[in-house]
C-alpha cells in the first residue's frame, strides 16, 4: 500500500498517517474547497475548528474559550460517487462525560441528501480509549453521485478532519441550502446537544434537515449568560432567524434579568426584521403555569417586544418543549435531553418555524 | 457523624464506609426484606446479583457467563417516607462503551408509583473514572410515603447495592406488580438494552410501567444464539409471558433456523397457554417487504405454530418497531436504539400487549 503518492497528487505538502487497508483512497482536508464547512467560524483559516472568534471567546471568559472549540453545529458538504467514505480526525483526548455517549460529544455522523429527504447513513464512532482522534471507513458500495452532510461533535474539538475517497471518484461541492442565511440559536448546554446520543440528534440538526437550512450553535454548557462581548458578536452575524434559548445558565435570577432584554436588544437594533424566537428551559414536570421567576423574565422579554410593535418575535414557553405524554423518557438525569426529549423540542419549534418568513 | 452506630442497630455485622454527610443515615442491603428484588436470580443467596444461574451459564458459554452478571432488567421496590434516598453500590470498573453513556449502562435511576402512575424522579449516575463502584444521594425533601422502584444497570455487574434512609423514616416493601408472573424478554444486544441513556428507557421499562408487570431481561449482547441450556432454563421459570426478541445474534441463517422453532417448542411445552411474542430485529430502513433469510425463518415460526393450532402466539416484524415517520432518530449507529428507538418499540408492542391475557 502506498498512500502516500495518493496524497502526493493532491497535495504535495502533506501525508496522512492511516491504517485503513485502501490502496486507493486519497485524503482529503475538509478546509479546503470544493468541501464547504457550515456552522464554524473562518474555517478556512484557523488553526483548529471553531464556533467564536478568538479574541471575543477570550472577552467572554476562559470557560467560554475552552467551549467555543466544540463543534456542536459544524456541518461540511460534499458529493461524491466514491464507493466508500473514510474519515481521520485529529482531536485532543476524548470528551468522557457519564451521561452522554462518546456517539453525541465526540463522533461524526453522516447524512445523505436525496430529492430534499436527509437519511441517516453511519456513524464514525470514536473509540472509548481515544487519545488524539481516530479514523473510520464507510463502505457504502454505491457507484452513484451522492449529497452527504456529516455533523461534527457536540462536545469536543476536533482540530483536524479529512475524507478519504477512491482516487477516481468525483469530489463536488454539497448542494447549498434552501435557507442560506443561518439559524443561529444562542443557549445552555441543551442547545450545544448535551446530551444527544449523535450530532444528528441534537435539536438543531433535525430542524436544519427538516427546513434545508443552515444553522449555528451558540450553545455553551453551563456558560450561555448573556454576555454584552457575545451579544456584541452575534449582532455582527449574516442571520435569517435568532433563537434565544437562554435559561438557566445565568447565576442569578437578577443576572438574567439584567441580560435577557438587552440581548434581544442588541439582536434587534443589528437586524430590524428577522424572526427572534424566545425559548424557556424545557421542564419535565408539566405545569400549567410557569412561576418561576426566571421564567417571568424571558417571557417578559417577548411581552414587552410585542407591546413595542415587534411583530416578529416568538415565544415557546419550555413546558411546552416535551409534549404532552411520557414526558419522563425526555431526558438522561432531569434536565439534559434524550434523543426522544430533542425531538420532541424540534418538533414544538417547527409549529413556529414552518410560518416563519426568512 | 457516627453512622456505625446506626448501621450496628440494623445490622450489626455490617459497616458501611461513605462519604455523604448526613449523620441520622442509616445504611439498608437490598438484599434483605422488606427490599425485593425483582428480575435478578435468586438474589437473596447470590454473592453478585446476577440475571442466570451460575450453572445455566457456564454451561452456555463464557461470554453468557459473563453477561448474565449484566444487571439489566433488574428492579428494587420499597416504600419508604425519607426526606433523602441515598445509594451506595459495589461494582468493578465501569461499563465503558462509545455508544452508550455510564447512565445507562453502570447506573441506576428511580422511579415513584403514585395512583398507578410511575413517573422519573433520578438518575443515580456512576462517575466517568469509576472503579469500584459508587455513591449518591437524592433529596426529594417530602416525607410522605412513596413507593418507589429503583432500576439496575444494563450493561454492568452489581456486586452490592445498599439504600440510605434517615434513621427515623419507614422502610416497607413496595407495592406488587399487577401482573406478578414476569414477561421474560431473551434476545441479543437489543434485548439488554443497548443503546439506552439510562434504564428506565429500555424498552421493557416502558412496559412494566404501562403494565403493572414484572419482567426478566434475558438479552445477552452478542451471545443470544438459542442455546439448549438456555431454552431449557428459561421453560423452567414460572412466566406469564414470553417475548421471543432472538434475530441477529445467530452466527448465521443455518444456525439460527436449527434454533428458533426449537426454542418455541421448548417454551411452549412448558408453558402451553401463556401468550408467545415472537419478535424480529427492528430495522432503520422500512422495507415493505422483508427478504432477509433469518426474517423468513423467525416468521416462519410463527406461521407454523398458528398452522398448528396455537392461538395465543403473535409476531411483531421488526420493520414495523421504529414507526412510520423520522426513524432515523431511532439509532445510534444504524443498529441500536436510542431512547427514542424504544420508545417506540415498547408502543408497538404495547398494541399486541393490551390485548393479551396473562
Amino acid at each position: 500500500m502506498d498512500t502516500s503518492l495518493n496524497i502526493a497528487t493532491i497535495d504535495p505538502n502533506f501525508q496522512i498517517q492511516s491504517n485503513i487497508q485502501e490502496e486507493a483512497l486519497v485524503w482529503y482536508d475538509v478546509r479546503k474547497a470544493p468541501f464547504r464547512v457550515y456552522g464554524l467560524h473562518d474555517y478556512q483559516n484557523q488553526f483548529v475548528f471553531r464556533r467564536v472568534p478568538a479574541a471575543v471567546a477570550k472577552a467572554t471568559g476562559e470557560p467560554l474559550e475552552r467551549l467555543s472549540l466544540h463543534t456542536a453545529g459544524g456541518r461540511v458538504r460534499f458529493k461524491t460517487n466514491s464507493p466508500y467514505i473514510a474519515l481521520k480526525t485529529v482531536q485532543n483526548g476524548r470528551g468522557a462525560m457519564p451521561h452522554m455517549p462518546l456517539t453525541g460529544s465526540s463522533s461524526f455522523d453522516l447524512y445523505e441528501k436525496k430529492e430534499g429527504q436527509y437519511t441517516y447513513q453511519k456513524t464514525f464512532i470514536a473509540p472509548v480509549h481515544m487519545t488524539d482522534g481516530y479514523e473510520n471507513i464507510f463502505y457504502c458500495n454505491r457507484t452513484d453521485l451522492r449529497d452527504y452532510t456529516l455533523n461534527f461533535p457536540l462536545y469536543h474539538g476536533v482540530n483536524a478532519l479529512y475524507i478519504g475517497l477512491h482516487k477516481e471518484s468525483v469530489l463536488d461541492a454539497g448542494d447549498r441550502y434552501i435557507h442560506e442565511k443561518p439559524i443561529v440559536y444562542y443557549g445552555s448546554s441543551i442547545t450545544q446537544g448535551g446530551c444527544a446520543s449523535r450530532p444528528g440528534n441534537a435539536y438543531q440538526a433535525h430542524i436544519t434537515r427538516w427546513f434545508d437550512t443552515d444553522h449555528i450553535n451558540l450553545g455553551f454548557s453551563g456558560n450561555g449568560k448573556g454576555e454584552k462581548s457575545m451579544a456584541d458578536w452575534m449582532a455582527s452575524l449574516d442571520m435569517g432567524v435568532f433563537v434565544s434559548d437562554y435559561d438557566f445558565n445565568a447565576p442569578t435570577a437578577e443576572h438574567l434579568e439584567a441580560t435577557h432584554k438587552p440581548l434581544y436588544e442588541t439582536i434587534r437594533t443589528a437586524h430590524p426584521d428577522i424572526p427572534y424566537i424566545i425559548l424557556s428551559r424545557p421542564n419535565l414536570t408539566k405545569k400549567t403555569i410557569q412561576t418561576d421567576a426566571r421564567h417571568a423574565i424571558i417571557q417578559k422579554t417577548y411581552v414587552d417586544a410585542r407591546a413595542a410593535g415587534d411583530k416578529n418575535v416568538y415565544f415557546i414557553p419550555g413546558n411546552e418543549l416535551f409534549g404532552e405524554v411520557d414526558r419522563d423518557v425526555c431526558t438522561v438525569d432531569t434536565t439534559h435531553p434524550t434523543d426522544e426529549g430533542f425531538y420532541r423540542m424540534a418538533q414544538r419549534m417547527a409549529r413556529v418555524i414552518k410560518h416563519l418568513d426568512w
